[in-house]
């Protein structure tokens, strides 16, 4: 840090208010660029209304412009205290690299999440996208710290000791961090104000993360993330604004890769990308559910966002349709499976010949609807918002509390 | 540099051979893609072809892509002698900071300017995107150098001296060179091939150039500079082979975008970027002649490309076409100027109670085609780009030779 033990209040200040700025830009251009999304046949229709407008699509593209605008113009106030004169102890070039390394996989995500909204990429280019966008992150971590080593938790350390050298599986984790993390929010995802609900509350979490943090030993760290989850909260908000019930627009699969890897980023480079996971709570949930139909294991429609019901204005569960046979046998060990716990209404029926098994469709959103029923759109974001919240106060506890049985803190 | 005065051979070895795959690759994927890009709308129809085709457009953004994972990759290996051993006297930190942030400038302006080809953003916009993208390079650049002093060219040493600190001139000067080269290349368009053609050449005399002073004192800067021209080098001619005539794709505004940056990074931070204009000669008398059309003091028509004459199978001129009375002044001692020196074509005509006036678009292809006559649009660039070829032998000349004139050397 330029001025070691100091907190830098004066670039968190700069930093709130062109974050500020940016979320005003954001709720501006939003609407001015309306039209030519549409005309660039960027657009898609709310499954879940009645009436049959034009939304645009991809609009993650300019709340991670505008992001990026204002990251670009705080480049170099972290370290002006280094211009200054006499508090800084030489240039910390290796925060500064790290800062433009961060921008740099950012960056290449929006672009390549852009790609994707517009050209229509197939389902294993959502998994080489981000692995290519984490690349720079990746060599910059390499070149910079290029530290792998870890340290155990305590149930493992009779086997492994103390300090365990991932080497290269450290890398791996990190790249599939990111993967995880873009495709986690993209998965979620189906009801209005959900894909930018529930990154809002992430950073949030992250937010008040490192606020707590700030007074520790690795407060560099947390103000490192500060600088990028301030403005994205921000910009975001200003999407959410928009994207909220009714949507006037929709986010694209551009926010969910834009703001998954600004989060892997930070959680990387900050060092805290275990407490980061934590935030991701229901998202983990919601993967985990959604591994049988994501695998094809229990067959998988195009869309597994809840159904409206036009006659009582709700949203009810939608439900995947198939012949029994066309299961294999560990898709019918799932279905009982998943039926004795509770987790899944399965209707059989006679077709013809076949035995036609029906379920719900395996999402988070879809679970919340069989235990609560039918409800409004708005309410069910709200309820998934909440779950959101919930996921983090556990998430507190754990890295507060719990963590004492898994490491010396 | 890690290995001081040596030169890195094997980093640049291994900068070819990755070139070479980013050749291969581009080469595969182009066509890969076609039906994404048609399927997404993003297609045009040669203008000066009898058949009309669906030709898939902005392919810039594939060899942008695929010259950003070669350099991604590449970004840990100019710094492997100093991970090694004893050769690498500290971690040349800036020289890190200075790829990275190379690399996020030009991602950025292939992310814009394929935002541009989908939205079609308008006029101001080109202008504008380009300094956004080269806001982070003007950031490192600050923080990293710093540097704003030049040292003035004889002629005016008298009156400013030996140097001059041009304070934030400079930075003008570098976004304003950002946005001279983006839009440089996008002006002097129009027929199959002449895009990528010009931005293969100008690359190829730059790495010339290189070569040529890899030996001189600034050879890290030259070594820098060819670490980006030669990815650049191949994947463009890659490009340049499914667009030559006639064009299965065209490169569209991303290309343009993507090769303007590259230049502009690369002469910044290589600190050659008078040497680098010059190899934009014919791009320079282009803008110049191109300038009372930008500038509409001479109407400008949407298209400005030279026609085809079906019957001949050749291109000639095309013409603006507007009433006497709809030009100022200023317009009519331009028209009067351009035709004594024998640089414009014009007709005058009467039409009802109208003067009528056409002239020949001021762009330098048609400028050539009123030289020559009507030729062959293959023809018509491989003459553009031997033109391209002698501006750049007029450069090292003005380069190596009547640069004595201005500075010391």
């Amino acid at each position: 840090m330029p001025a070691a033990a100091a907190l830098p209040v004066l670039p968190l200040l700069i930093n709130v208010s062109m974050s500020l700025l940016g979320f005003v830009a954001t709720l501006k251009v939003i609407p001015a660029f309306k039209h030519h999304f549409i005309s660039a046949g960027l657009f898609g229709f709310d499954l879940n209304k009645v009436t049959k407008e034009q939304v645009p699509e991809s609009q993650g593209v300019i709340s991670g412009t505008v992001f990026l605008i204002v990251l670009f113009c705080f480049i170099p106030v972290p370290f002006l205290s280094c211009f200054m004169g006499d508090q800084c102890m030489g240039f910390p070039h290796d925060e500064f690299v790290q800062l433009i390394g961060a921008l740099l996989a950012i960056c290449c995500m929006i672009f390549l999440g852009f790609a994707d909204d517009v050209l229509n990429l197939r389902w294993r280019h959502k998994l080489l996208l981000p692995t290519i966008a984490s690349l720079p992150l990746l060599m910059v971590y390499f070149t910079n710290f290029g530290n792998t080593i870890i340290v155990v938790p305590k149930p493992f350390r009779a086997i492994l000791g103390l300090h365990l050298d991932l080497g290269i599986l450290y890398y791996v984790y990190m790249g599939m961090l990111a993967v995880f993390c873009t495709n986690a929010i993209n998965i979620l995802a189906g009801i209005n104000g959900i894909e930018s609900g529930q990154a809002l509350f992430i950073s949030g979490s992250i937010i008040i993360f490192n606020v707590l943090e700030l007074n520790g030993e690795y407060h560099d760290d947390h103000v490192f993330s500060l600088y990028f989850m301030i403005p994205f909260f921000f910009t975001t908000l200003a999407l959410l604004y928009h994207n909220w019930y009714p949507s006037s627009v929709f986010v694209g699969d551009t926010f969910c890769y834009f703001a998954g890897m600004t989060f892997a980023v930070v959680g990387i480079l900050g060092h805290f990308s275990k407490t980061m996971l934590l935030f991701f709570l229901p998202q983990v949930v919601n993967f985990v559910y959604s591994l049988p139909q994501l695998l094809h294991i229990i067959p998988c429609p195009r869309h597994r966002l809840p159904r409206l019901n036009a006659d009582t204005g709700k949203l009810g569960m939608s439900y995947a349709k198939f012949k029994r046979k066309d299961v294999s046998k560990l898709g019918h060990m799932i279905l009982k499976v998943a039926e004795l716990l509770k987790v899944l209404q399965i209707h059989q029926s006679q077709k013809e010949d076949d035995d036609v098994i029906e379920c719900n469709n395996m999402t988070l959103i879809n679970l919340v609807l069989k235990i609560i029923g039918p409800v409004h759109e708005r309410t069910l974001t709200v309820i998934m918002l909440m779950i959101q919240v919930m996921g983090s106060a556990i998430a507190f506890g754990i890295r507060y509390h719990l963590v004492r049985l898994f490491y010396d803190v």
